[in-house]
């Protein structure tokens, strides 16, 4: 159950809470935009709506079937939109962010960025700090792979995404990029979480290659409910048995994710399949499910990649992706990127 | 490894069993059409390919680097079509399936296909035999079964398919049905498999629940090898951790086996996800993907549906499917069913 | 609910198979030993009970809130004993079943029977018709195989056990073994498992790769509702992401199915870590959380075996991991083989 | 390959250095303890070995096939012991740690320390900062907690430990605790796995539900090269398609971790299974396999517990775990606990 109140006085809040206590309810009190929201859980009835929506100075309550409440589309019908610089999530028109997954040097960014571009992708990804299994492998270019990052986004119009892995780097990874990255490895770091809720900038909140959808709504709770309703979902492979690819694309979670929240859903078929191969069928695939953009690992020259060489497209397979997937994107009433 | 040989001499062939004997390659021969062939594993190397080319009788030696020979692309680079009545899978059309999960009633059988062939569809699924996790769960109105959905077949002019559970009745199923389903959890049921390699109807091979793409093919290798090579491959998706939904469908899956092998690819969201709400996305998904075909289960009432309810279409959903369907196929320069 | 009946009429009978009617709940008769059983299941009530427990012809109504009845604790809350030979699954002495993954010689058997049973094992196994993922990998020696196996059983005294793949074949095997396996890929074979339901000699049920425990017991059901309760159920491991072992043994498997039925439960660490330096440990921690038996597949020169080399010991190797898992068995209140 | 040099000039780490980036492998400088240690890899020969080991400077060059090279097997073949207080874990005392899944009060705390050491536990857990799935779940005492757990440890003269989930929270943990604890979602989570690479006190790190075993020892490759050797693994349960238990406890993974790496490796049977009945028989299990430790939920009153209820047990189950558990230890020629 979500209680909506419109500037309640304090006497009316504490009236709210002091029920609530009664009724034995768990209560978070969240502000977002000009209202106080009131998230109560664990036992709601049906007549608690009723109920509460009485009180002095409610709005309206929702009920909320699922544990995730504020992400709910019950909570909210309409599609959120995410704004990043001209790019909107959740709209008719399909973003694409695309870049390498490491940012090596000045002019690798900078020739994928001209390259991307002009196949029509709108956004700029590149990894700084890079989250690795071996602490023996390439860690990043940590503050100049920012820098560089950030110069080429202004110099090509381009806003930019990185993944911040430290609560501790918000601050300068916050005023380097215009949206910032959860990775996989992190969706269920709550401190992380936690912070990047303080941030004004939008999130994408990749899902936990082991995480179910359940949970990846619960981390966008996370930080919805600590004040930062601008996320974008990505599902980018669960982890599996099969070996043939890196992982498991979870393409009905696009589906499914779109039909359980309100909030944008993109796809990451890079990450999601591991094999450079597969990356233009799913990102097909992807599109004609619902997705609502795409993040493409894309590298001037691949095969002498620092990291994930082998599921990054060179500017040619990703000029045919894009051409692909924008007939995909008008069979399903939509547009890719700004090829119009 | 494998060697075709035209018409040999049964001196030609004892020499290159020989041969192969001698470098510790295990053979097996295998006639297909009007040619014979020896696959040979176990070590084979580069040299040999040049080696055995040169031997009489031999018409040309393929090196395969799968442990999958006779299915794979390196042995046949073109498509194999497979013909069911005037449906083709492999090709430009893509031929979609549909019917109840069970075979409960001539009357539930009739109506669902003139519904479905209205939709476009073009075969008629419907199960007899059904493999059912309790012993106290409907089993199936079984040779009843057969014949209601073979007299309906008839009766619409549709191909009709059903699954077959037990070698002792493919003769039964055989008379019966334009084509014969190996079903998810037969598939690596080798007596089976061998049996239907004796058949000379085409057959649909599920993918296991916890098979791998390999494993897969190697239970298409089984029925080729055994003589029968109009094999149609079907994924439906793998068991994972996620609970949200039955299985998770292996998109990837779809594309990696296209790559894979020769063999057409169709696919089944249906089973694989388990939840009707999602069927069409996924459908749409998979033909982005590039499947050669759709197997849906549509039921007249799936509410009141003996099993699978939750997952089976009624023939308005089924409708809409084909029709955003037929639109995601024009994308990827290919026409769904006989909707042109 | 499964109603018990002693020596019913048929009046008596009709009554209660009309009334379950009534009440839309779906009856199947069982006769096992000299009562005749009425499993119900799909909707019964805590009243029914009572109902039922008092209709003239009726022992005993026992409530069982599992989809599995007859094999559930709550049917039975004594272990079944399950004897071959003179091994006994289910009691105080722990029985271990060794030998080779498949026959390959007469000597090879012979050899490793005098090994495994001069260290304490009680039967022997070896597979005659091996399910391979390759149709060109070894095969068994079929109908050879059972003799040899057959013959060194009778030479050394030992009960011997052997899979069986193929529902035709259940007469040749079974008159040729003391206990019949159903293989973990067959687990949901279900035609297979209404066969061996009709034989009288004790079964070995393998948990599938990729099954529940749920779904496990329920394979079981389906042989005792066929009218065989001389089951004994095999853990050896399931699919995951790991990949340094062939599956990942499910130890909580034995202690929760040994608390979920009345059946005995073994452990198979041979297949269920894939590697030989495991078998030993998991043994010993199978027998540690309650097995009732061990399955080891032995090897008089792995490294020349046709088939599972990497995981079956050698007799030194068995020879230890006899003394060793002794000595955890004592540990626990039991005795592990022979040596009192 | 590691390079152990013993106080080496400036001139001849540089000749080390210079001579590595010409053979183009990738260095990382260590010092642990007296030594420094070169970790050498991407591509390492034979031949390195010999080369590396005349030039001047050089104590000992070890060749390690792994991709993780400090906690190897291969580096050190002796048992690293770690020591906490009066405990030492990878010895052949097994100690016992125990307590609540979160610290809720002084009295629970303290209750649950006096009744598991009565049992023989050695070490005191409590969580202060709980990572928890919901942002509307009870998140901990977080500092009063840290107070709490503290000062039950010094009137109890029990070590503690509690889990660090931030790493800005390090200097804070690390003054109130004996042992840190790295918990499951945060096994890749590298900042503070970095972080905590800078403490003296010993950690407990944990294995990711999804992480493979390798992916778990180069978590450990982490800290080790970070500065911090005294590190204990702790196997918890994997996420699988099994939904009986929460978790599926990977025992292999005890035994296969023990043979790879020189840390010492314990086992939580109470996340393992997520089910209080399954506890003492896996922790036996674990033990039987050689588990240098247990780690166990324990709660005065688990019924009413504000996290993880369902697999704590009370003090009288714990006791029960501790006999039981004590037999096993002997049988494998080792002493659980204090219980001598």
């Amino acid at each position: 159950m979500i209680i909506i109140m419109n500037a309640p006085t304090e006497e009316q809040m504490n009236r709210i809470l002091n029920k609530l206590m009664v009724n034995n309810l768990e209560a978070k009190t969240i502000a977002i935009q000009d209202k106080i929201m009131i998230t109560a859980s664990g036992g709601t009835e049906a007549r608690h709506t009723e109920l509460y929506s009485r009180m002095p100075g409610v709005e309206r309550v929702v009920a909320v079937s699922t544990p995730f409440k504020l992400v709910s589309r019950e909570f909210c019908a309409d599609n959120t939109l995410v704004h990043v610089g001209s790019a909107t999530f959740g709209d008719k028109y399909i973003p694409v962010i695309a870049g390498p997954c490491a940012v090596e040097s000045y002019e690798q960014v900078r020739q994928t960025a001209v390259a991307v571009k002009g196949a029509g992708a709108v956004m700029l990804r590149g990894g700084a700090f890079k989250p690795r299994t071996s602490p023996y492998s390439f860690q990043g270019l940590e503050y100049d792979g920012l820098e560089i990052l950030s110069a080429v986004g202004r110099e090509t119009g381009m806003p930019v995404i990185t993944e911040l892995t430290d609560p501790r780097l918000l601050d300068s990874v916050d005023q380097h990029v215009d949206m910032i990255q959860i990775g996989a490895r992190n969706m269920q770091n709550y401190p992380l979480l936690k912070e990047v809720a303080r941030s004004k900038k939008p999130i994408l909140l990749k899902r936990g290659p082991a995480s179910t959808i359940e949970e990846w709504l619960m981390a966008a709770e996370y930080i919805m409910s600590g004040g930062n309703n601008q996320i974008v979902l990505c599902e980018r492979g669960i982890r599996t048995f099969e070996t043939y690819t890196r992982n498991t694309f979870d393409v009905s979670a696009v589906a499914l994710a779109r039909h359980l929240t309100h909030l944008p859903v993109i796809a990451d078929p890079s990450h999601g399949t591991g094999n450079w191969r597969l990356v233009t069928p799913v990102a097909k695939a992807a599109v004609a499910a619902g997705a609502d953009g795409l993040i493409i690992e894309v590298h001037p020259c691949p095969e002498e990649a620092m990291s994930d060489g082998p599921q990054s497209l060179n500017p040619v397979n990703f000029a045919q992706l894009m051409k692909e997937t924008s007939e995909v994107a008008k069979a399903v009433g939509r547009k890719l990127g700004d090829l119009i």
